[in-house]
C-alpha cells in the first residue's frame, strides 16, 4: 500500500519526480519560471476554470476577454500599484508607436480605462465581470514550477458598485465563490486578512486564501481585493446617482490562480506514487484492467468490455486492454496518471457477474454486482472530495502550532509548520518576527473573530490580534 | 421585416456599430490593434473553442499549455520562417537574463525543442498536441476589429508522424475537423491550397480556409500546414525507427482563429438589426417576452414564468419581464443579442395554451402548442446551422465570378466579388494579377479538381490551375 510519506519527507524531490512523471508539468523549458503543461496538469486547470467560470458567471459577472498588454501611461497612474508592481514587469519593445507596453501583471490598468468608458449610471451597477487569462510577473525569487512561475494562469475578477455596503456584501459573495470551489476539490484553507504592509498594492484591505504545502510553506492560492474609490477616482469611474450627484464606484478585484489550486490538488490529496485527481476534475476517472488467466482472455475482455459501454456514458473511462504490458504495471500506470477510481476484472469476476472496485482516496477494494456499478462509482465520486476535504483539514490542523515566543515560533517553521501566534499590530514586531522566526505574518482570520490568547510574541506588549506565521510561495 | 442590405452596403459601418452594440467587442482600447472582447464575443469564442478542442481530443490530440515567450535563439533557428516573422514580432525588453525573449507569433519554435526532448521512438508517434491560447503580430497593415487584430485568440495544433504518408492522413483529419466546425456554424468556405509564394513560412505547402465577407475580402478562419522534416531537422525531433534506424518526424501545424471565426458568424448570419448567433454557440438561445394587456399582466407573467421553467433545464433562456419596457423594444434589444429563437406570450397564448415562436434566421412567426415547444426548438436547433449553411453557400456562389482577362478580374475586384481564373504558375503573372487586378491569388481548390476553363489570365500563355483572387483581410 502506498503511503504519503515522500510528499512530507522531501516535498521538492517528490513534486518534481511527479509533474513529469504524471504529465503535469515540464520544467524544462529554456526560460527561466516558464514551464509547459502537459495534457493532465492542462486538463485539470481547464476543469478548474470551467467549475469557477460557471460560479461567477452564475452570480452575473460577465465573461470578457482584455488585452495583454497596459500602455506604461495607464499602467502608472495609481501610485501605490505602480510601486507594488514596477519591480516585476516585463515590457515589450516593439508596441504602439511612440509609447511602451507593459505585460499585464493584472489587469487593472488595462480593465478600468475602459469601466470609465462603459459606466455612466447607477442603473448600469454592480458591473462585474471575469477572465481567465494569464499574467506575467517577473519574479525575483527562485521559481518553481505551478507554485512560483513567471507566467501565471488565473481567473482575475473586477467589479464596481454602487456603495460600500454593496461592495462588501460582493466581497462576501467572492469569498463564498472561491471557498466552495476550494471545498468542492478538496482543498482546506486558511482565511486571512493580510496585514495593512502586505495586502494589494493599491487595496484598501486583502483577504488571501492561504493552504498549507507539505513542506509547512503557504500556497497563496486565491485573493480578494476590497479597493474602495483608490482607481475609480484615478481612471474616473464616475456613476450618476440615484439622487442626480455623481459618484466614484466602489471596486473589488479578485483572483484564483490556477496553477496553484493545482499544485494544491496534487499536494493534498497525492501518495506516493503519484497525484489522485478529485473525480470532477480528473482526466481519466475511471480505468477498466483486465486481468486475464490462460484460457480465459477472451471472456474477460469480453465482460471488461460489456463494462466499458455501461459506464462510458457518464464517466471519462479507459478500458487499458494492452496485452505487453501486466496488469499490475497498469494499476501503478494509472496510478501515477491520478486515476481515483480502478475496476479490475477476472475470471472471478466474470464468473460471479461482480467488479472489484479499488477506490484510491481510501486504497480500499469494494466487490461490487454489476447492476450496481454505477450507483457505486456515483457515491464514490460524491464521496471522495469530502473525504479529501476532510484528511486535508485535519492536516493543516495539526500543522497549525500555537507559539508564545519567538524561539518557539522559529523552530515551529524550521518543523514545516505554521505558526500561530499573537500579534500587537506594530510594524517594527512584524519586519523583527521575519527576521527572527523566518516566516512571515500571512495575516489574521477574517472568517472568525479569535481572541488574543497572549501578549505579542515580539515585544510582549498587549496584542490585538491573532496572526498566523508561516514561509510562503 | 429586417433585411440583410447594410451589411453588403457598407460593411465596415454596419460592422463596426454592431460590435459595440451587440456587445461583442469594443475597439477603444488605447493600444492600435489591440481590443477588448465584451460577453457575447467571449462567450461565442468559448463555445467555437470547447467545440474544436472536443473534435481535437476525440481524435487524440493532447491539451497543452506552451509558454508565450521564445528565445530569441530558438525563433531564428529555422531560416524560412524567421524570415516570414521576422517583421511582426513583439519583443520584451525584461525577460531571461542575458537573451532576449519573443512574444509567440505562432508556436513552432517554442514547441519544437520540447518535442525533440519528448519523442525517442516510433511508439511515441503520432503526437498530437493542441492548444488555444493568443499569439501576437505587429501587423502593419491597417487593424480592423476581429478580422485584422495584433493580438489573435486561435487554436493551435501541432503533430509528428512517422511517415509522410501518415502525415498526408493527419492533414486530411485536419481539413475534416475544420470543416465541421465551419459547417456546424453554417460557414461556407473555400479550401485553398496556397501558391508556393503565400505558404506558411517553413512549410513544404498550406492550404487555407477562406469565407466570404459581405465587402468582398476573404477572411481566412483557419490554415492546415505540411511542414515536412524542415522543423524537425532544424529541432532534431528524431525517433527511432521499427526497423532501428533514425529518421526525422514528419510534421504537420494547423490553426484556427477565434475572432475570425467569430467575425464570420457574423457577416454570414447577421442582418440589419444585428447578429443572429448559431444557437450551439449563442449565449442566449431563448428569450421569452410577456405581452400582457390591461386586465390580464398575471396570468401572462405566470404562463411566462411556467414556459420558462418548462425550457430552462434544456436551453440558455431568458424571460425579459422588464416593466418599464415595452415588447417591441425588447423584441429589438435581444435581436441585436443574437438570440435565435423567441417566444411570444399574450393573452391569446394563454388562452388557447399556444406560444408564438419567431425564429430568426427564417424571421418566421410559428404557433406552437405547449406541449410541443420542446420538440419545436430541438428541431430549429437542429435545422438553422443547415439553413444557414445553405445560404451561406450560396450567397459564396453568387460571389465568385468567372475571369478570362486581367479587366473582367479588376472589375470583379472592385464590384466586390471573388475572382475565379486560370495561371499558367508563374511568379510574374502572380506579381502581375496583383497589381493590375487589385487582389492577390488566394491559391487553387485543394478538395476538388478543377480543369484550366482559358489561358493564363495575365500572360494569355497554358494554364496550369484554377485560382482564386480576392481581397484579403
Amino acid at each position: 500500500m502506498a503511503t504519503e510519506g515522500r510528499k512530507f519527507k522531501n516535498f521538492t524531490e517528490w513534486f518534481d519526480e511527479l509533474l513529469l512523471n504524471s504529465r503535469i508539468a515540464d520544467p524544462r523549458y529554456p526560460v527561466k519560471g516558464f514551464i509547459v503543461y502537459l495534457e493532465n496538469g492542462k486538463y485539470v486547470m481547464e476543469c478548474v476554470r470551467r467549475k469557477l467560470e460557471e460560479k461567477l458567471e452564475k452570480d452575473g459577472h460577465k465573461p470578457m476577454l482584455f488585452p495583454i498588454v497596459a500602455t506604461e501611461e495607464n499602467f502608472s497612474k495609481e501610485a501605490e500599484h505602480i510601486k507594488g508592481f514596477r519591480q516585476e514587469v516585463f515590457s515589450i519593445t516593439r508596441g504602439e508607436e511612440g509609447s511602451s507596453l507593459i505585460l499585464r501583471p493584472t489587469s487593472e490598468t488595462i480593465i478600468y480605462p475602459m469601466f470609465s468608458i462603459w459606466i455612466k449610471s447607477y442603473a448600469d451597477l454592480p458591473f462585474k465581470v471575469h477572465q481567465s487569462c494569464e499574467i506575467y510577473r517577473y519574479e525575483t525569487k527562485a521559481t518553481r514550477p505551478l507554485l512560483r512561475v513567471r507566467e501565471i494562469p488565473w481567473n482575475e475578477a473586477h467589479t464596481v458598485h454602487e456603495s460600500p455596503e454593496d461592495a462588501e456584501r460582493q466581497f462576501k459573495t467572492a469569498i463564498r465563490i472561491y471557498s466552495e470551489v476550494l471545498e468542492e476539490l478538496g482543498i482546506a484553507f486558511l482565511l486571512l486578512k493580510r496585514p495593512d504592509f502586505d495586502k494589494f498594492a493599491g487595496a484598501d484591505y486583502s483577504v488571501a486564501f492561504d493552504t498549507w504545502n507539505p513542506d509547512g510553506k503557504v500556497n497563496q492560492v486565491a485573493t480578494v481585493h476590497n479597493l474602495g474609490t483608490n482607481f475609480s477616482r484615478v481612471f474616473e469611474i464616475l456613476f450618476e446617482r440615484r439622487d442626480g450627484g455623481k459618484e466614484y464606484g466602489w471596486q473589488l478585484c479578485y483572483g484564483m490562480g490556477y496553477s496553484r489550486v493545482l499544485a494544491a490538488i496534487i499536494a493534498h490529496h497525492g501518495d506516493d506514487v503519484g497525484p489522485c485527481f478529485p473525480p470532477e476534475v480528473a482526466p481519466i476517472q475511471v480505468v477498466i484492467v483486465p486481468i486475464p488467466f490462460k484460457g480465459n482472455e477472451e471472456e474477460v475482455i469480453n465482460y471488461s468490455r460489456e463494462i466499458l459501454n455501461k459506464v462510458r456514458e457518464k464517466y471519462r473511462v479507459i478500458l487499458d486492454d494492452r496485452k505487453d504490458v501486466t496488469p499490475g504495471e497498469k494499476f501503478y500506470h494509472w496510478e501515477r496518471m491520478g486515476v481515483p477510481i480502478r475496476l479490475e476484472v477476472g475470471p472471478k469476476e466474470v464468473a460471479s457477474q461482480t467488479i472489484t472496485l479499488m477506490r484510491r482516496d481510501l486504497r480500499e477494494r469494494l466487490t461490487v454486482k454489476i447492476e450496481e456499478l454505477e450507483k457505486t462509482i456515483n457515491k464514490i465520486i460524491v464521496e471522495m472530495p469530502k473525504i479529501f476535504l476532510a484528511k486535508s483539514r485535519q492536516i493543516l490542523g495539526k500543522m497549525i502550532i500555537d507559539s508564545y515566543t519567538l524561539e518557539e515560533a522559529a523552530e515551529a517553521i524550521e518543523n514545516k509548520k505554521i505558526v500561530r501566534a499573537c500579534w500587537c499590530g506594530n510594524i517594527e514586531c512584524a519586519d523583527f518576527i521575519k527576521t527572527r522566526v523566518g516566516g512571515e505574518i500571512r495575516g489574521y482570520r477574517y472568517d472568525i473573530h479569535e481572541e488574543p490568547f497572549s501578549n505579542c510574541v515580539s515585544c510582549r506588549k498587549n496584542s490585538r490580534y491573532v496572526i498566523y506565521i508561516a514561509r510562503a510561495y
